[in-house]
């Protein structure tokens, strides 16, 4: 019996975790922060997670951060449900570096629209990094549905890890201005992701 | 023997997979894209990385790029070189944890100083967000002397690819404009990772 706790907020990347750890039947406590109220911010949360975001996987030996290496944890620490090409390390690299490019690339895009704050303290130019959101997705989004998601699952037969990370980020492209529709592979990818009864408990949270 | 050619510019995040094959002893080839004439936009690159950035790797199977799913690759492609806890699922996300958080934070943080117009069109923008460098490299290396680097290597007494990585972004502060003293942990490390024989070699390059 493992004895996971995940700290998470709907809505953001923390979500991927939740779904990995539904979709691997894995026995897990959900707590759920209030991002609105700054809840990532307060004492007790910091001393989970200095770093004052989500997600946090608390284990027996300690805390685990970071969206893609909590992912990968979950299909190592639950191997039968075969979340992750564990013994082909050139497919493993070819999900880890979608998973790589979702976290640098697409999510830290879509960032720039709602905590810009981060990267300047001037308002005219947290205005200007809000102006090129949906640029900046429609890009990542370009580069996934062209090169990234062969089909039906984004490695081809094989579901992995990498198709719930992709499914939360392009939840996110309509509230960044983008409609998904512009990219039918991912679009349809969504409905199917949609479709899982995995996804479905962990999305009735 | 294997087959890999990996594409990279002195000075980038492409340096921790060269450091990475070297301290693996592993046969590879190295191209060096010219930067600054822009060689990562010609076509004859494009079609090798279509995100026209470094690193890229041509393996047998294919090309993959992405710094963090490229180290885990060398690890697992050359196991003898032992360079990730791959049999511990908790070690190897906690490896992965501090990859990520360079890749996702910290090396996103340093980009703004270079490439704002990744993220903003307006001059006065970008001049913003490279005032705002020095105190998000402060940040994220606080966080590495705090809480990552448990000494004298990433994960204690074994050394792993995020000595590799937070050697390379290490080497990025003083252009920063941050002295790496203000870290004497990750003073210490620089040096000694200076001092491997195998990151000599690549640096000869």
């Amino acid at each position: 019996m493992s004895d996971l706790t995940l700290y998470l907020a709907p809505g953001t990347c923390a979500m991927a975790v939740h779904i990995a750890l539904t979709e691997a039947k894995a026995h897990h406590h959900v707590k759920v922060l209030d991002l609105a109220a700054e809840e990532q911010r307060s004492a007790a949360y910091l001393a989970i997670n200095p770093k004052g975001r989500v997600p946090a996987l608390v284990t027996e030996r300690g805390v685990l951060t970071e969206t893609p290496a909590l992912l990968l944890y979950v299909a190592q620490r639950f191997p039968d449900a075969r979340l992750a090409p564990l013994d082909d390390p050139f497919l493993l690299a070819r999900m880890q570096e979608v998973n790589s490019f979702l976290a640098s690339t697409v999510h830290v895009a879509h960032a720039h629209g709602r905590r810009g704050s981060r990267w300047a303290d001037d308002a005219q130019a947290i205005a200007a990094m809000q102006a090129k959101v949906p640029q900046n997705m429609r890009d990542g989004f370009a580069e996934i549905e062209r090169h990234y998601l062969v089909g039906p699952w984004v490695l081809g037969e094989s579901f992995s890890l990498a198709d719930i990370y992709l499914f939360v980020v392009a939840g996110w492209l309509e509230s960044d201005g983008v409609a998904i529709g512009e990219f039918p592979r991912v679009a349809a990818h969504y409905q199917q992701m949609l479709a899982r009864p995995g996804v479905q408990q962990a999305l009735a949270l």
